[in-house]
């Protein structure tokens, strides 16, 4: 939970997710979000627009990719500085199992898999932005984070089902991995 | 235009089109798009759910690069099939001045893009369980399409900017530009 998080609000996603788990996203209501939460459904909307949005509230992973991508070496390739800046994305993720529940609730309702497009749609923008601060030609900007917005999902489903690795690690892992896939055939000897 | 197309349905989508261009999205209503289609806005929901949904209709899209799949060499690699299935996404596009059209009205609709954003991710899931129909585990399938769409989009869009190239030599060539773009850095000698 990044720091500037107030603690009602953390309540408020806290009491949310669970529900969402028990019971789905669309039989839970506001109010009870905000029961669960010792709070008055008044104190939601001060946090948040509606329902959908308590598990996207700005959780800082914008701003700390666009930063880092804009403090990394000059001397980086594109693809090199947004992976390095993906590769740092579990200080954000935090606490990993918050995560990991988040993510399945996600995948179980259409209507927050849609958001979650949504928001990754919006990042991709924000860092398609800072490329092309780095001088990067816009179409080519949003194509290398297309790419490397590939290579993350991969990596951080990877690093959900196993705690042993970094994410960093896996995220240079996915990108050999893409290195083959994308490899030229070998023609076959006749 | 798909041959299957009603005539009313495609003059309600030129229409919306038409109507979405000169004053707007938000600022169209059902009911003039179905007027100036000389229709009534019942023959309208008789086509479309809403008004967003006009220029989403089943355009065949989908049916079609999941049959490419499908069909695809066995002796091809999974993003093989995928390239070149994508690579012949203008048999659907046409006319291509339409979907030029389209793009543009799209990308000044929040509303739009966002619809866009969706049918995107549900052809990459009927994508997806044809590369596990190939025998591609699951999580590698999505990783391969993720990238595969990477590369169609940019292709994509260099196609409407250049009505000499085919989609088909676009896709090649951006799919060499991906291989370019994650090549490991050549060290520097010092």
């Amino acid at each position: 939970m990044p720091r500037w998080e107030s603690d009602a609000q953390g309540r408020l996603k806290r009491a949310a997710l669970e529900l969402f788990e028990t019971q789905g996203f669309e039989r839970t209501s506001v109010a009870q979000i905000a029961r669960t939460a010792g709070l008055t459904e008044r104190s939601f909307y001060r946090y948040f627009p509606d329902k959908r949005e308590v598990l996207f509230a700005d959780d800082g992973l914008q701003a700390h990719l666009v930063a880092q991508v804009e403090a990394a070496d000059p001397g980086l390739t594109p693809i090199e500085a947004l992976l390095a800046a993906l590769g740092t994305a579990d200080e954000i993720f935090r606490p990993r199992e918050f995560l990991l529940r988040r993510v399945r609730v996600i995948a179980a309702s259409p209507a927050l898999a849609e958001r979650d497009l949504i928001k990754l749609a919006d990042i991709a923008d924000a860092l398609a932005r800072a490329l092309e601060h780095r001088g990067v030609e816009p179409g080519k900007a949003r194509f290398i984070i297309d790419v490397a917005i590939a290579i993350s999902r991969r990596a951080t489903s990877r690093w959900l089902a196993d705690p042993e690795a970094t994410l960093s690690d896996l995220v240079a892992q996915t990108a050999a991995e893409l290195r083959e896939v994308v490899a030229p055939p070998t023609p076959t000897v006749g």
